[in-house]
C-alpha cells in the first residue's frame, strides 16, 4: 500500500492514479491526515481488500503523507562513512559529530514539527551553509513503548524519503554541540512522496538511497550500512519514549554532506535538490533564497 | 488570568474554585485543552470581562494545563551556576555542558511530548540514576516568527512550573552529548499547577523558583538569573523556528541538581518531589519504581 495527501486528504496511490480514502470508505477513515495513523490497521486491511472500482483521481501533486505527527525523532551519525567524513574535517566542524568509538546509543535528536514540508516544495535557505542529508524515514503505525527489536517492525506504519536539511553554522554555535535547531528552519523537512509499508519492498532493510544536486550525484548509500537498523532504532528509543502512531524517525544520513567536503559545497538560491529512496519514490525541491539569505528577496520583517 | 485543565477540559481557577470554559463561553472556546492556545487572545478578552457570576466548580485534580504541545523546546545551560557545577564535575560527567565560554546562543534540545506529564503525577524511576531541574516554563499564545527581542512577550501566553526530569546515564550516553532521550521517559515532563498570565506577576522577568525532596531545599534560584531571558530565548528560538500557539519552552535550571552534587544524589522510589515558581504554584510528585528500575515492581513486559 503506498500512502500519499493530496489536497489536504489521504490517499491511496497506485500507478498514476489516486482514491480518496475517506470518501472510497464512506467515511470510515479521517479526511484528516493528522488522524490517519489512530487508525492505521483497520486501514492496512480495508485497503488490501477495497475492490478499487471506485472512483480515481488523476494524480496531481503529493503532499507530506504526514504533516503533523505528535514526535519526529532524528538520528545522527547512523552510517559509519558519514562518521568518517565527519571525523575527516574535525578541526573545522566535526566536533559535533563522533569518532565512531561509542555506538553502544543512537544519537537522537528532534527536527520541531514547524521544519516539516512536502515532497516538491521550495527550501528557502537562511544563510550560505546550508546542505543536505538524504534519509529513509520510519512512520509509527501503532504505539511502541519498550518494544523487542524482535516485534518493532509489527509498530511500523511504513517508509518514507526524507532530507534533513541543516545549517551548519547554527547546528554547530552555542555552549555545546545541538542539533535540532540548526535543522528546524521552515521547509528544512521534505518528506514523501508517499508513505510505502513495507511488504512492498523486497528488503526493508536494505534500500538504495541518494540525492543529487542539478543533476550532481552527492550522496548514494544503502540503508543496510545503517549502525542502528529500523528495529533496533525503534526498540532502543521506545525503551525511553514511547512512540505513537504517527510519529516519525529521520534514521540518518550516508557520506556525501556538502560540508564535510572538501572544499565545503552549500545549497545555493537556484539550485534542484533531488533526493531518493529505491522502491519509495523521490523527492523534487527548489531552493531558493529565504529570510536571512545574503542573496535573499525573502521578506525579512516580522509576521504577525 | 490562571489557566487550568481539570477532568480533561479547560478551566479559570479563582481562588479554590474553578469556571468550566466551554460552558461559561456557551461554546465559544473549545472544550479540548490541546485547542485552546489557537484563540489565546480571545480568551484572555473574554476572561477579562467574564462576570464569573455563573457556576464554580470546587477545585479539584488540577492537570497539566497544556497537555498537547506541537513543540515542545528544553534550553540547556541557562543559569551560570548551573553551567558551574556541572564544570566541576567536568571529569565525571560534565563533557555533556558547556563551560559558559560561548554563549552566544542558545543550547536547544527537545523532551518529547509523551514525556509531559501533570503537577500531582508520579515520576515513575527507570533507573538509580534519575534526578531534578526545576524550570520556568513559558507557554506560546501566539504564533511567533522571526519576533524581535522587544516584541517577544507580547507573543507569550503565560508562565508555568515545569521540572525537567533527567536520566544521566542516558543523557550521556552516545556517539555525542545529547540531552533528549534521558529527558524524556514518560512522566519525566511534570507541569502546571496553573498557567499565568504575565500581567499576574509583579516582575515575570524575576521569579524565585526552587525544589525540594522529601523536605530538603535542593534549588533555589531565580529567573532573573537566565543567561538568555524570556524574550530572548522567544527572539532566539523564533530567529530559527517558527514558535507555534501553545508551544511550551522549558528554560533550563539552576544549580543544585543531584547528579552534580558531591556525592551525587539521585531519586529514589517512595520521594516526593516538590517544585514551585512563587507567584504561580508547585507541583508535588511522588517518585515511584517504574520499569527498569532494580527496585522496581513495574510492569518489565511489553504494552501491546
Amino acid at each position: 500500500m503506498r500512502l500519499g495527501v493530496m489536497a489536504n486528504r489521504p490517499v491511496l496511490v497506485d500507478g498514476d492514479t489516486a482514491i480518496d480514502i475517506e470518501r472510497a470508505s464512506g467515511g470510515r477513515f479521517p479526511a484528516d491526515p493528522a488522524r490517519i495513523f489512530d487508525s492505521w490497521d483497520a486501514l492496512v486491511d480495508w485497503a488490501a481488500t477495497y475492490e478499487h472500482g471506485g472512483e480515481r483521481l488523476p494524480l496531481d501533486q503529493l503532499q507530506n503523507p504526514v504533516p503533523a505527527p505528535r514526535q519526529v525523532f532524528g538520528i545522527g551519525a547512523n552510517y559509519l562513512d558519514h562518521v568518517a567524513e565527519a571525523a575527516a574535517r574535525h578541526g573545522a566542524q566535526g566536533d559535533a559529530l563522533p569518532t565512531g568509538a561509542q555506538h553502544d546509543t543512537p544519537l537522537v535528536f528532534t527536527k520541531f514539527r514547524s521544519s516539516l514540508s512536502g515532497p516538491y516544495d521550495a527550501i528557502p535557505l537562511p544563510s550560505r551553509n546550508v546542505d543536505w542529508e538524504v534519509e529513509l524515514v520510519v512512520v509509527m503505525g501503532r504505539r511502541a513503548e519498550r518494544v523487542s527489536e524482535q516485534q518493532a517492525w509489527r509498530h511500523v506504519a511504513g517508509l518514507t524519503v526524507g532530507q534533513d536539511i541543516s545549517e551548519r553554522v547554527l547546528q554547530l554555535a552555542g555552549a555545546a554541540p545541538q542539533f535540532s535547531m540548526g535543522k528546524s528552519f521552515p521547509g528544512f523537512g521534505p518528506m514523501g512522496p508517499v508513505l510505502v509499508t513495507p511488504d512492498e519492498l523486497d528488503d526493508p532493510d536494505d534500500l538504495e538511497l541518494g540525492c543529487s544536486v542539478n543533476g550532481r550525484l552527492m550522496q548514494k548509500g544503502r540503508t543496510g550500512g545503517m549502525v542502528f537498523t529500523v528495529a533496533e532504532l525503534v526498540a532502543r528509543i521506545s525503551a525511553a519514549c514511547p512512540l505513537l502512531p504517527g510519529d516519525v524517525i529521520f534514521t540518518g544520513t550516508p557520506a556525501g554532506v556538502g560540508a564535510f567536503r572538501e572544499p565545503p559545497l552549500f545549497l545555493k538560491p537556484g539550485d534542484t535538490l533531488v533526493s531518493w529512496v529505491t522502491g519509495i519514490g523521490e523527492l523534487r525541491n527548489p531552493v531558493t533564497a529565504g529570510p536571512g539569505h545574503p542573496d535573499g528577496t525573502g521578506q525579512e520583517g516580522e509576521q504577525p
